[in-house]
């Protein structure tokens, strides 16, 4: 076990009706003018902003509207919300939504308490000092930006998806109603399903030892969210499996799966190249992406693989190699993914064979040639795991 | 699962050699004149207190030294300690060592910022509304009490031994560096994984339906800490067993393991009468407890003992059935504190069957006749648990 800091100050606030704090929470936290930043029109539809509003006017908190996040928030979008939140002297952000808006969220946070271009603090070249506070209501559990310090926006210009964070940008709240997600359509349900086992797999992938309880954490959180995941897919309306998976997304990207470690983080970079080039949901992108991965990187220690297939996929020992045990854990992954209604290759999801050495590009523009703190990286060895995704 | 809410803003700083970041942190949390509050003469044997006054030295962060924390901490040196802040104008309390430092360093910073008698906090004739800063240098992993928000503290003058606690008491850092446990005497360190393992216990045992990802979460904590716990009996010098007890004892009580569900606590009071009427280690007299709760509220839900006694103690399932595998888990438990040299009847610590009654009356003293959330517990049940506990 390396050393390691857990800090994860976020006040959780988790049940049914629970967005029925909100007034009270943004008073609790200082707000007096509060940016709602939210996606489409699916919240208007269901009329949770009707009722935001109505618990913000009873409170006395004067706001103002800010709609347009969308999957892999843009650059673009950013810029507006830092222009207008200089304006009307926002002290505080109210993101309302998923990944996207709490993403976005976050940048424009920094970005209006930042005299230069906020993409420096995605690029490398700026560090964040300072935010506007945010508070989350969640209405997808997939990124875990919820319970996180990091953001991942994509810039319009080079179409380049990069993350930046740290402490300034961690919401101080969550509300998190597992009820506001009974309507989700079944392949967001799903891609978020794929994005938070995801970010469990990223830290579940180490070559530290000695980490057998986190290991463990992780096996206990994967197994519910595929128990869960099963459930709401046959019935998008039970509460109990939506808890459930609202919690796993919450946890599975707050820290405490990952302490004392190190995490991986490759099959996101290798991800994130799809959803910036061909618009993938970014969940979507990973159920693609990480049985390649894990397929690619199977010899780096095959009896990680062997213990995750047994452990999480059910995989029975009997006579089989640890090899034939790993690659079976894989491949009940990737029935999982299919049976969810997730794609597991690149034609799938409208990605081309011919497109790699593009996709390769990109993902080494500005970045050395290695990275993957799990199996290292080279421009060879993406090139082989997009391949190993096109079968 | 029920609505809950999570917040557990310490900052958990952890691994070796993490006290040199005291001063830093200190300094951090804007303290300038700190208490030291800490136990006997170990941490000063063990030249730990030395280093620490060269730290806050370095830092130009004044203090004075305050000793004296015993187990089961007494009201005589909170007052005192209260005294002592009031007059030296303390604003940090930094508590080296184990709950004991911790839970009466809580106390005193909660009475030095309360005109009134501390002890209103205790006997729920006031509520904490104000506390002096506190921060933690664990040397003891056991109550939890570094990530906690809760405080025990036994008031001499009829031995009454109580809880209290919110928000304002919770240390704003816990340094946690398992080094520092090597040379905890072996009772002390049984003693202390018996009371980190309690703390699971009182979570797990729930009627709340649905909760089968904290419930998996409690598990694999469980198997650690016995897996560990074993190792470190057989060498107090492993770091790796002697991290993965100090994690465990940390998130067996921060809040996490007990999301979504009514805890129970039933079996921490029965025991606080045998620690206050004996002066026993806390972790000891639960070694006692919980095995004699256990058979007493078998019938309460036998699956959920079931599933402890196959999960966590392994025991096979076969041709037996649930009261038989739910016992053998019990006896599993049993074989496990004595293997670690806890004791397991009223007569290995010297409790006496006579006294059964005086318990049952103080422990009911200013109570109404019947807690327990998993199984109610009246003063004719809390006699049968102390008389399964003399077997």
């Amino acid at each position: 076990m390396r050393n390691f800091t857990f800090y994860s100050p976020t006040e959780f606030v988790f049940g049914r009706k629970t967005e029925e704090q909100v007034g009270i929470l943004l008073k609790k936290y200082g707000a007096s003018k509060v940016l709602i930043h939210f996606g489409g029109g699916s919240i208007i539809k269901s009329g949770l902003l009707p009722r935001i509003e109505t618990l913000l006017k009873a409170e006395n908190i004067k706001y103002i509207l800010f709609g347009g996040a969308q999957p892999n928030p843009r650059s673009g979008l950013v810029y507006q919300g830092i222009k207008l939140c200089k304006r009307e002297n926002i002290d505080f952000i109210l993101a309302v939504g998923g990944g996207s808006a709490i993403d976005s969220a976050k940048a424009i946070a920094a970005g209006a308490k930042y005299d230069g271009d906020f993409w420096d603090f995605f690029d490398g070249t700026a560090i964040i000092k300072a935010a506007i506070k945010i508070g989350v209501i969640l209405t997808l559990p997939a990124s875990g930006s919820e319970g996180s310090h990091r953001s991942v926006i994509t810039k319009e210009e080079g179409m380049l998806k990069r993350g930046a964070g740290n402490e300034f940008i961690r919401p101080v709240f969550s509300i998190i109603n597992p009820e506001l997600t009974f309507t989700l359509p079944a392949y967001q349900t799903a891609a978020g399903i794929v994005d938070m086992m995801s970010h469990i797999f990223e830290r579940y992938l180490t070559k530290t030892p000695n980490v057998d309880l986190t290991d463990r954490l992780c096996e206990a959180t994967l197994v519910s969210i595929i128990e869960a995941g099963r459930k709401v897919m046959d019935d998008p309306y039970d509460y109990e499996a939506r808890a459930t998976l609202c919690w796993s997304g919450t946890i599975a990207h707050n820290g405490i799966l990952g302490v004392g470690r190190v995490e991986d983080w490759a099959t996101h970079q290798l991800e994130h190249e799809l959803s910036a080039r061909y618009d993938v949901t970014h969940g979507a992108g990973l159920a693609v992406m990480f049985p390649a991965y894990m397929k690619y990187a199977l010899d780096t220690d095959i009896n990680r693989f062997q213990r995750l297939a047994i452990n999480v996929w059910g995989v029975e020992s009997g006579s089989q190699t640890p090899t034939e045990i790993a690659l079976n854990g894989i491949s009940a992954m990737k029935t999982f993914f299919k049976k969810i209604g997730m794609p597991t290759s690149f034609s799938e999801i409208g990605a081309l064979e011919k497109d790699i050495d593009f996709l390769v590009s990109k993902l080494f523009q500005g970045k050395s040639n290695n990275f993957g703190a799990f199996k290292s990286l080279t421009p060879e060895g993406a090139r082989m795991v997009y391949r190993i995704a096109c079968e």
